[in-house]
């Protein structure tokens, strides 16, 4: 059985999650695309799904008998529609991050889905496919006791001059947000930010290094650096030590040389090579779970407990030092 | 366009590329299978490709109208006959290793395609897709001069009592042979081997660990370590040394843990995991390359010339610390 | 010319201090000995010390002729009294930790010293003459641009039940207090701390592991984790984020070895292994300073400021999450 | 007691020791010195030894009663001379490098101090006293099983002009063929030399790199890269491959740094620094068995040995492949 996917949004990452359900994995084919750049659309049917139709909106193709699954990868402030009429369709959606862009928008969707009884939405947290998250999970879980803390940073070599203090954590600390609590089962109950002399090298008006510091319900102390213009390349690190050990996530692969008076190995330097192979995990995850009428990995309720931290982390921005409380309402049954 | 995929020989190797096929992969399908023993053609039809056909032959499924490329997983010694069928079908054909039992029968094969002026075969030398040798190479062909050296090891943790002194170069070095033959660019002019001190973990009769000494024709100087009872797992280390410095095969990815008052990182032991990546990559360049009716990668010049190596190794072994030269007929064009 | 030491407290490190003196470093002799428990003095006299002359008091000690310079290595409650007593007479007086077990003590002893208008006092904090800190400072002054955050940990395997919830400023952190602002030449302007979830190793009464969150007066910030029952070895980690890159404190030399399917290497579980040999390199530079009437390293200064530190690292232990600032007095020209 | 050392030989490394029995080390000074440059021993004594006395002629140095214990640090071709009236006048000898320029000659120190019944010669190998090297012979001897096979290499970044084919074995080499002994407790019985294509960076008349390989009587495989145009850094390798594992040689202590897109940590260029440390220890080991009027350490057998499998080694460069034995006279009683 093939997978009768339509994608809604075709920028970069639209076009790119098409070509690997035509050309890199089984088991789907990309039948219908929309764009409000309807020549985007266009473009991407001519290159990649020469068989695929092209819907004038996202509702039409959400509608469309010829699509059994939805990718939704346009900009944020469309998702929560889109998603909203997929689950009122019964079809399994793909949405790109954020699920929304506000914690009652994403709670609407995980009402709405809740209330079909069924998972029909993947929000796409891809470092839960990340083979070194995987296997730092792995060790997690039956290696080094019970978690206790976490060191994390998320570096990027610069930031364009659009990047924004809360973007620091809307963008950039969202994806450690849900991956701790991936690796940790743990929700949150308290932020704080403090902000670090800031460096030379951000532009006017970015606090830059910040240092993230949060408190689970489970009584796990993280610090997480947040340090978007580090120059020296984009690195992601964690390190989580527990009662009987700790671990760290690996570093990505790279050739180990002696050159030039340095024992060296390259560091990645564009986020956008750092977990592409997940990407491709994650989708194969959703064609599989589609192909049985569900969803699968990141949950709305995930998306939406994203969100609620986040707040609390921009909170906790506008008041440096001070502590900000995380609460949640009940969890769905759904997502136990 | 799906490329129609006839397997030959359903054993393990097989029916996991079936699996890959039908599973994983996008652009191709299993449609036909055949092996000595039908049940086994029968259950993987049945597991993973139930609109294939079961042939009673690799001669018929060759020919078949419903087969357009053809993959040869069947024993060793039934490898020349099947590839030779293919090439006089013209039709594209993937090779596990070996691409035939002796360096006359390889060689014959290369004859037969080198007269169809087309690329029709590639052979199953899986490790030239690895990411690490990948990355070893681009490191080799620009950041570290001429290669002079290379020092590598191929360690296992331990072998069958089937596995014999000479299985250590067909079966364990025939990797290495093919692989730094890509890593260099060079071909091999000649070979010895010693003979360490046996270890005590070694059944009787085999020879282990081995020790052998290559040159190429641009006079670099290898030294590969086989070890096949190392007993701490199976461990493949490969370092180039060159005018302007010095590169190593990257370990596999693992997590780094403090426990036990250890700083541990876990090793593989299974050499299945070692290139598991490496086999979805090379099948997805084989389907790639037969839409397009020919083939990519490894060819049968390589699979010849392997064996051609290989056998100068045998013939060292047999008169240890003797150097033996290793000589090959002209390359054909079709394999510049 | 031969300095000629007199030790006050022959316990274990007075002892092992003694050895050093005389069977390890040149250039100096331990003369003179005293101890609470007369017999301990006289058990280093026979076992190292021979021809030195066992005093009955400390102050005794101080004003003989035969004693150039004093090592203070006796209870900490009898330290100020004897330093005290050193720059009274003039004699350069190396203090092991603490300087004062308090901070008004410590400050008399800097204002005594101060008077004299004449470095006299060294005082123990090992580290700065520890390799690998060394090598740290110069890289940190270097390579990385200003500092902007420190990321440490102090982990020991388990403590006695002795050990106190103080302890962990107070004996430990004190280390970490005194080293990050030789690195950074820089002071403290707040302590804040929180407590993880506790590890079910530590003994009842005792809150471990901690976190402890330090800003600088040039506003880089700290996270120091400590966690005295972290199990698996004695663990010393610092990281310095720069504005052009970071730099790791290096882990001792060990053995990377492969064995029993892991990459392995020993960590130290005796926190006495870990420093060792900078004990030799601080006395030496004692014994050379001493040679020229006066003391280099570690000031009284640097005492001083290290118990005003951990005092308010105390207070906030007595209050978690909040931020207590940390003032010092203007510093004598002398510690310029 | 303090032994009085008379040094004979005061250029770069004659001094050096002379500044370390003086100012750095406990129990011994320097009370003559002797050069044939009269007034290189001179500065010596100004900078270093001002109580010493300078000899016209190390005959004299030796025999005179203000010296317990003799350095021999002048040219290799005086060596024996200088040794062997060390050993006829019962003072305890450390002897650089060679212990003399030719077996025969060394045989003949190893004669004569055997008749006297006592060791009284310690050879300056000084990696064996090298923290790195002890570690490992730590590991070798307790954790990875008999071992079967040592990888190792040599490299410097460039090298003088003036170095030879054949100082690749005397000069390099030498310091492998010591601690291999060391390490295996082993003796050598064959060597062969090969050639890799040559390095563009080496003056002419070089071969650069070599491939040494060494079998012992016990049958352990020895394979070592020597290669001093390697222009990268000063390295020195040596993997031991065991029955049960494997262990590595440390790098020297580095600050890993991430910086410039790159994971960073800077190799020593200047072999100076590489095994600086050893130096003291080595001679720390002399004073203390120069204390009860013998020697420590590296004998003159093992200088000896060393020679005589230099030679081979030399023999084996001389025909390229070709592998030659090296056999030995029985080992004295004396050095077992």
């Amino acid at each position: 059985m093939t997978i009768r996917v339509g994608v809604i949004g075709t920028g970069a990452i639209g076009r790119d999650h098409a070509r690997r359900i035509n050309q890199v994995l089984s088991g789907a084919q990309v039948t219908a695309l929309t764009d409000v750049n309807a020549a985007a659309a266009e473009a991407v049917k001519a290159e990649i799904a020469p068989d695929a139709q092209v819907f004038e909106t996202g509702a039409e193709l959400i509608q469309s008998d010829a699509v059994d699954a939805v990718l939704v990868t346009s900009s944020g402030f469309t998702h929560e529609d889109y998603v909203l009429a997929a689950i009122a369709a019964g079809k399994p959606c793909f949405c790109e991050k954020p699920l929304a862009t506000t914690a009652d928008a994403a709670k609407r969707i995980v009402d709405a889905e809740a209330a079909t009884g069924k998972r029909l939405v993947q929000v796409g947290f891809m470092r839960r496919y990340d083979t070194g998250y995987r296997m730092l999970k792995r060790v997690v879980d039956t290696e080094i006791g019970r978690p206790l803390m976490v060191h994390a940073a998320h570096r990027n070599q610069s930031v364009a001059l659009s990047y924004s203090t809360q973007m620091a954590i809307h963008d950039t600390l969202i994806h450690e947000l849900d991956i701790f609590r991936w690796l940790l089962e743990d929700d949150y109950v308290s932020a704080q930010v403090v902000f670090p002399r800031a460096t030379p090298h951000a532009h006017e008006g970015l606090r830059d290094p910040q240092m993230v510091l949060l408190e689970t319900a489970g009584g796990v102390r993280i610090d997480v650096e947040i340090f978007v213009n580090c120059r020296y390349g984009y690195d992601i690190q964690c390190q989580i030590v527990g009662e009987e050990g700790l671990a760290n996530l690996p570093d990505p692969m790279a050739i180990a040389m002696r050159k030039d008076a340095r024992l060296q190995t390259a560091l990645l330097t564009d986020w956008k090579d750092r977990f592409i192979d997940s990407y491709d995990v994650e989708l194969a995850d959703f064609i599989k779970a589609a192909a049985n009428g569900t969803a699968a990995g990141p949950t709305s309720w995930d998306g939406y407990v994203a969100a609620v931290s986040a707040d609390a982390c921009v909170a906790a921005q506008e008041a440096p030092g001070s502590i900000v409380p995380i609460s949640l309402p009940a969890r769905p049954a759904l997502y136990g």
